[in-house]
C-alpha cells in the first residue's frame, strides 16, 4: 500500500465520516423549541401546503443536493455496491460544500435496477433541490438520467458524464488558442465510450466539432458494427462519418486531438507521432493516464492534460460541478441544460488570461477561489437566458 | 395568527432551513484532496467491499438517521404532503442533534403507498444507521414499520408510536408512586386509537397492565364491533376483556387512568368525577388537551399530565427518541425492541428523585441535560442484554 493509501485509510478511521448534519438554529429553551418545532412549525407547513414552491422559502430544500449512486462504477473499482461506495459519496459531498457551499447528502442505493433507481430518486426528491448522479455504470446511467430529467423539475446531473465533459471543453477552448486551430476543423479521437466519453463527444459536437471518432476496447465505433449497445449505436449514427474502422492506433493517424477516458497506457509514442502537427493529448485515465506527459511531449504533443494533480493541466471535475449546481440552485433552475454546461466551460476557460496562457497552463487550478463563483454566475445567467430559471 | 405563530413564520423565513450539512474534514490543498477524495478514498472503499460492516468504521453511517415521512399525518394538520411536512422533519432533525448528537436528515416521500414507502426506505438504507418514521397516518404506519423491521438490520422506530408510549410509561411509573397504586390493579382508558394510542396500550400491557379499554371516535373498541380496521380488531382481541361498550363517558366510569391522544375537550369534569379515587389524567392532545389541568384538578384528579410546556408534567417525546437512538447507535443495535423501550421509560422516570416527586413533578423537563445520556445508557444496556447489540 502506498503512502497516500495508508494515510487515507488511517484518516478515514479517525474521521468516521467526512460530513456532519448540524443545526442552524439554537434550541436552548422552551421558546426556541416552540418556534423551531411545535407549535410554531405548523405555520410554515400551512404556507407550503397552500403553495408548494414556498418550501424553498422556509426549508433547506433549495440548498440540498442528493449525491446518488448504486455503487456500480465507483472510481476504477467497478461494481462494489452501495456500502463500499459511501466513502466516495461522502467525499463528493465534501467537495460540494467546500467549493460550492452546497449541502450535499450521500444516498447509496441497494439496487441496480434502472426503474427502481428512477422511482426511488423520484420519491425522495421533495427533500432536495437537485440530484447529482454519481458512479453509476454505463449504459444504465444514460437511461436513469434521461428518465429522471423527464420526471423531476429540479436539476438532475450525472457528473461523470457532464462534469468531465464541461472541464474537457474548457481545456479544449484554451488548447485551441495555443495551437491556432479551430474546433470545426479538428479531427478528434475519443477513447472510452462509457459515460464520460459519450458526454464529452456530445458536448464538443454541440459547439461545432464535426470530425470525431469514438472508440471502445474493440476500436472504432462505426455505423453497422456488430454488438454495439443501443447508446453506442446511436453515437455511431452521428459520429465517424467517414466510417473509420480498426484499432485505436489505426484511427489516431492524422488526427489533431486524443481524448482518453479509458485505461492506463493504451497510447504509445508512435501513435502520437502518427497524429497531425501540434497534437493535443488529454489522457485522463486515473491515476495512470493513457500516456504519460513526458512521453507524449517527446512524441511531439503540443498541449497535454491529465487527471492528475502532479502534472500541468489537471482536468478535474471539481472545477465544474460545484459551480454548476450553485448557479442552478441560485436561480432555481428546473434543469441543467446544454447552454448552462457550455457557459460553465467558457467561464472556466476564461479564468486563464491570454497573457498567462501557455501549453502548461490551459486550465485553472482546483483551489483557484474564483472558479466556483465565476461558473455559478455564468450558469445562472445561461439558465435565465435559456428560460429554465424560476428566479 | 398568534404571537408564536407569527414569530415562527418569520424565523423560518430567516433560517431558510434549520439544518445544514458540513464537512468534518478540511480541504485546503492537493494533499487534503487526495486523502478525502481520489486517489486515497479508494482504500476505505476496498476495505468495506471486503466486509460491509466496516462502513461503520470509515463513514458517517453509524450516526446518520433518516427522518422519514410521507406527510400523511403531520402534527394536527393531517395529510399535507411531503413538501409541507419538511419544516416538521427539519425540526425533528434539530432535536435529534440537540438532544442526541445524531446527524438526522429529512426524507420526505412523494407516495402514500405502503409497499413503495417500504421499498424506498429499504433501498436508501445503506446510507443510514437508523430509520425514524414520522407523521405517517395509521393504520398504514403499523404495516410500514412491521415490514421495515423485517427487512432491515438497522433500528426502525416510529416515534409517534413508541416515543409517546415510552414517555407515557415513564410518567405512569412515577404517577403510580404518588397514588400508591399498582399497574396490575389499574383500570385504564386510552382515548385515541391511532399510532400513539395503540403503542401506549401495548407497551403498558407488556409491563403488567391488564384492564385497559381503547376508544376511538365511536367509543369503546370491543371484540366483534362492526367496521374495525384490522389493527383495531387485533387490539380488541387483547384489550377490554369485560367487553365494555359505549361512549368514552360511559367507559370512563370507575377507572383509574385516562390517557388521551385524541382531540381537544372531549373529557368533562363530570367524567373525571365518575372515575375511581385519585384518578390520573394524561390529556395529551396538542395544543388543546382533552381537558385542561385546572378543570381536571377541580374534578379531583390527583396527577395530571399534558403535552404542553406551560403546564406541569409535560409528556414530551423529546425525552425519549434522542436517547433511544443514541443508545441503539452506540451499540449498533439491530433493532429497538420492547426491552429497550421499557429501559428508556425507567431511566426517564428515575431522574425524578423520590424526594422531589410530587403530583406536579413526575417527569423531567425536556432541557434536563441528564436525560439523553441516561436514556442512551439504559437503552444500550438493554440492547446488549436482549442480544440485539452488535458492539
Amino acid at each position: 500500500m502506498g503512502d497516500i493509501q495508508e494515510k487515507a485509510l488511517k484518516a478515514h478511521k479517525e474521521w468516521k465520516g467526512k460530513i456532519e448534519v448540524i443545526n442552524t438554529v439554537e434550541v436552548e429553551d422552551e421558546m426556541d423549541l416552540s418556534l423551531a418545532y411545535t407549535p410554531g412549525v405548523a405555520e410554515p407547513c400551512k404556507e407550503i401546503y397552500i403553495n408548494k414552491e414556498r418550501v424553498y422559502d422556509y426549508c433547506r430544500k433549495g440548498n440540498l443536493v442528493a449525491v446518488v449512486t448504486d455503487g456500480s462504477a465507483v472510481l476504477g473499482l467497478g461494481d462494489i455496491g452501495p456500502e463500499a461506495a459511501m466513502p466516495v459519496m461522502e467525499g463528493k459531498c465534501v467537495l460540494f460544500k467546500r467549493f460550492g457551499n452546497i449541502d450535499a447528502f450521500p444516498i447509496c442505493l441497494k439496487t441496480n435496477d434502472v426503474d427502481e433507481i428512477v422511482r426511488t430518486v423520484e420519491l425522495i426528491s421533495p427533500s432536495f433541490g437537485g440530484i447529482n448522479l454519481e458512479d453509476i455504470s454505463a449504459p444504465r446511467c444514460f437511461e436513469i438520467e434521461r428518465k429522471l430529467k423527464e420526471k423531476l423539475d429540479i436539476p438532475v446531473f450525472h457528473d461523470d458524464q457532464h462534469g468531465t465533459a464541461v472541464v474537457t471543453l474548457a481545456a479544449m477552448i484554451n488548447a485551441l488558442k495555443i495551437t491556432n486551430k479551430k474546433l470545426e476543423d479538428l479531427s478528434v479521437v475519443v477513447n472510452g465510450s462509457g459515460s464520460a466519453g459519450i458526454a464529452i463527444t456530445k458536448l464538443l459536437m454541440s459547439v461545432g466539432l464535426k470530425d470525431v471518432v469514438l472508440c471502445d476496447s474493440k476500436g472504432a465505433i462505426y455505423k453497422g458494427r456488430d454488438g454495439l449497445n443501443p447508446v453506442k449505436q446511436k453515437m455511431a449514427e452521428v459520429t465517424n462519418s467517414l466510417l473509420k474502422k480498426g484499432s485505436l492506433a489505426e484511427v489516431m493517424v492524422g488526427t489533431d486531438v486524443f481524448i482518453g477516458v479509458s485505461v492506463p497506457g493504451v497510447v504509445t509514442k508512435d501513435m502520437v507521432k502518427s497524429m497531425n502537427k501540434d497534437p493535443m493529448i488529454f489522457a485522463m485515465a486515473n491515476p495512470v493516464p493513457e500516456i504519460f506527459p513526458e512521453e507524449a511531449k517527446q512524441a511531439g504533443a503540443k498541449v497535454i492534460g491529465t487527471g492528475r494533480s502532479d502534472y500541468p493541466n489537471q482536468i478535474n471535475n471539481v472545477l465544474a460541478f460545484p459551480g454548476i449546481f450553485r448557479g442552478a440552485l441560485d436561480v432555481r433552475a428546473k434543469e441543467i441544460n446544454n447552454e448552462m454546461k457550455i457557459a460553465a466551460a467558457k467561464a472556466i476557460a476564461s479564468l486563464v488570461r491570454d497573457e498567462e496562457l501557455n501549453s502548461k497552463f490551459i486550465i485553472p487550478k482546483p483551489f483557484d477561489q474564483r472558479v466556483g463563483k465565476m461558473v455559478a454566475q455564468a450558469v445562472a445567467n445561461a439558465a435565465r437566458e435559456s428560460g429554465v430559471a424560476k428566479l
